[in-house]
């Protein structure tokens, strides 16, 4: 793929390889911005509105104003996905707060930064689904507003290292009693007793869109669903999945190098897998 | 001031208004990078070494390479504050993991990005220093390993939000025993039965150069030093100070809105401050 890769910067479209922002970006300097990724297949975006709506929250709950109305950055979004070769594509929106002299304190009213860009959707590889994923579980070390999808990611930028120095895939965050949150760019949701449970939504847990989706399909083919805090090692839990804009869901094979169950992909994770794809066939088709 | 002010970035020195990184850089994306902040009086760095040494342990802890060997850095750092008009400077270096595709996980080799800016070291106004600083107190809702000097700051911009909208300077972090912490970007000192009191440094709290500054002065002149854990409302508190690289030690006199003793700066405060500025000058002086 030669064709030359487009970014969205600040009003203009320009080569990626030429995208760039001032060092004094307080996204730069401060972690001061949020983002969203939305994944697009053939021209159908997936839950574009939900993620508008997320990217919406985020800003407010950081008191960025928006730099445009979202009505506008859906365009931009459509525009950035045209002007790159990617059918499937993985669209990267991030908005901070803008440049300025470093200041822990935002001086003035400043003009927020919005970026977007396109690249491939990453997708699992048959052989991934057929083997599963390899977890870890992690203590905690984030910050307290990890509903909030901010660019300050550097905890699971670490917790990621660490899986991989195990060979591992994902690291799974615990609490101080050892119940799952979520991964580091996944949420994490378990059969248990044959219902599909996940951590209920508070200031530890992003609320996922895909972690919707599969609640939502898991809802419409009679599957009990409870958002409740669960641990590793429940009577009763037979299968581990992990959710995220790019992945649908995947079965999670091995956790700290034990197999889950008998170390395959879980039948009813597979299933929901299969009914949210078909879920997503469905909307590219209307 | 009309001189074009010049940053280093990445082997070059560029004007500042022209100093631009990658869209894609992961300090920007990720947060994925630390930062120092140095002191330059009339040509004399404060405590360069300890700075630099502190670098190198913030680059240990999260994973990513030095740019440049410690010695190379301090020749940059010299350059950079030569290249701008100002005597008394505050020189900022940030070091990210460098540019790459987005994905959580470190992919490949990376060239560690490395700027460096100097600006006008902004000094405490007589006014400020007579009538003391303003805090409030927040409970913690930063990440767990704030000994590391990281960009993800979005935690302490928060924090000072929050302080500017209740008329204040500066929020104190409590921990869940309503110990104080440090301030988003300042460690805090007490005065308790005349003794200074400072939170032990652990996981909680970044170790400061300048704490340490003023460890050293109270120490030289043998005042009692306790690095322990305390609280406001303890008996025989008489004073508060934070300390910053920019500020050597500033008195508190209200926080949460309530004077600290009778809501003028501390005796003792003002002393150590007084000797820490001394020492400084001896140091300029040799």
């Amino acid at each position: 793929m030669s064709q030359t890769l487009i970014a969205y910067v600040n009003g203009d479209f320009i080569p990626l390889q030429n995208a760039t922002i001032h060092i004094e970006d307080r996204g730069f300097q401060f972690a001061d911005g949020i983002y969203e990724v939305i994944a697009c297949f053939g021209g159908t975006f997936l839950d574009l509105q939900a993620h508008l709506n997320r990217l919406q929250r985020s800003c407010e709950a950081v008191r960025i104003p928006l730099p445009c109305a979202l009505s506008e950055i859906a365009t931009l979004v459509l525009q950035t996905y045209e002007r790159n070769p990617y059918s499937d594509a993985m669209v990267y929106i991030q908005i901070t707060r803008g440049v300025a002299p470093r200041s822990h304190l935002p001086q003035g009213e400043l003009k927020p930064t919005l970026i977007i860009t396109s690249r491939q959707l990453p997708k699992p590889t048959d052989a991934k689904l057929a083997s599963g994923v390899h977890a870890i579980t992690l203590k905690d070390i984030r910050w307290k507003h990890c509903e909030i999808k901010s660019i300050a990611l550097l905890a699971s930028v670490l917790g990621k290292q660490e899986a991989a120095l195990q060979q591992a895939d994902e690291a799974f965050w615990l609490d101080e009693e050892d119940h799952i949150l979520e991964g580091c760019a996944t949420n994490v949701l378990a059969i248990i007793h044959g219902a599909l449970v996940t951590h209920p939504l508070d200031h530890q847990v992003l609320g996922g869109i895909t972690r919707d989706m599969a609640i939502r399909a898991a809802c419409e083919h009679s599957l009990t669903v409870e958002e409740r805090a669960w641990k590793l090692g429940e009577t009763g839990l037979t299968e581990i999945m992990m959710s995220s804009t790019t992945n649908a869901v995947m079965p999670i094979c091995f956790i700290n190098h034990q197999a889950v169950a008998d170390g395959e992909p879980g039948v009813l994770t597979m299933q929901i897998r299969k009914w949210m794809i078909e879920a997503m066939d469905t909307l590219r088709r209307e």
